[in-house]
């Protein structure tokens, strides 16, 4: 007995839809079956976005965040410091700062991070770029803001090694208490770091 | 100071993805930021793959399954038992029930049921589409497999009503404790349903 199934062009968009991040199987199902009995348009307007967006969103020629233009829109701000630069993994690691609104510099991102286990070296990394820039654009400060890991920490210290000497000041964000953190959450590194990074009141 | 944000088309593809079902702000972001960053042409096929399927699945002009014919494999697949129609209120109630592999007759989606509460009348379900098949089709049974609650019950009176005194068997699928289910899981509607429906061994 044959078993029925779905036609084929649905069984084959529920496998599309299932390589997105954090689609399963049930979702997958669920997302094609509204796609395929939504009585407006907005499946294509999806589709349209999606194919719209592919082909004008590309990395900032610069910094590496998401640009429509040559340059995003924080590396084209005349406005924004220009001796001051964060170094951040990944492009979605910036929003998250300038959320904070702490930082008026600009960015680079590496787009990773050195893991040996991951077939990662640096010259997978946007290095080479943030050395010519350290040479062209005369920052006072480079701020690393990479992950408070042991990856995060062996490419922060790299890079250090490839930009000391050159009368730029290198900085790393704290690593301490997360806040609203009680002590009793916090794990002993998160602990041992909060510690050795005391400041003075 | 301007708030830093994605492009907008980034943004307005967030925006269209959430409007899929189980998407979420971050879980479109998150699928969103894939798109934007996959190398390899998957996005390209998810669009592709929506588009076509929009374009090539309809629902079948008997059934109401999917289809990409004018009729779906089921109603063209004259193996089945012609005699017997089961009736369902969505075409996604049909895969479930064909898993059992306990019905091989043919089937009658209403695209709904009866919910005043929803606005939603007679007129607006395949009800007209099921009295001329039980005219055309010369039926011996057709079995009620509605939801066991006040509007599935509801809408499976009014068909009854419709449908009795042409000589059609007319029976509804049993209502009693889930397979698995412990008597002390129950809800007391499920436990008097099934003690209702008991069965002579």
């Amino acid at each position: 007995m044959r078993r029925t199934e779905y036609p084929e062009a649905l069984r084959n968009l529920i496998a599309q839809l299932r390589q997105m991040p954090g689609v399963g199987p049930r979702s997958a199902e669920r997302i094609a079956l509204w796609i395929v009995q939504n009585k407006a348009d907005a499946p294509e307007q999806i589709a349209n976005a999606l194919r719209s967006t592919r082909e004008s969103v590309r990395p900032c020629a610069l910094c590496g965040f998401f640009a429509t233009q040559e340059l995003c829109d924080i590396c084209a701000d005349e406005s924004r410091v220009v001796d001051l630069l964060c170094v951040v993994e990944q492009p979605t690691d910036i929003l998250p700062l300038e959320k904070t609104s702490a930082f008026r510099g600009r960015y680079h991102s590496l787009g990773g991070r050195i893991s040996p286990l991951d077939h990662v070296g640096p010259e997978d990394l946007r290095i080479q770029q943030l050395l010519d820039r350290a040479a062209k654009e005369k920052f006072s400060e480079i701020i690393f803001a990479l992950a408070a890991d042991v990856e995060g920490e062996a490419t922060t210290n790299y890079l250090v090694d490839l930009l000391k000497g050159k009368g730029i000041s290198l900085t790393r964000i704290a690593h301490g208490l997360p806040a609203g953190g009680g002590l009793e959450n916090a794990d002993e590194l998160t602990l041992y770091q909060a510690l050795s990074g005391r400041t003075r009141l």
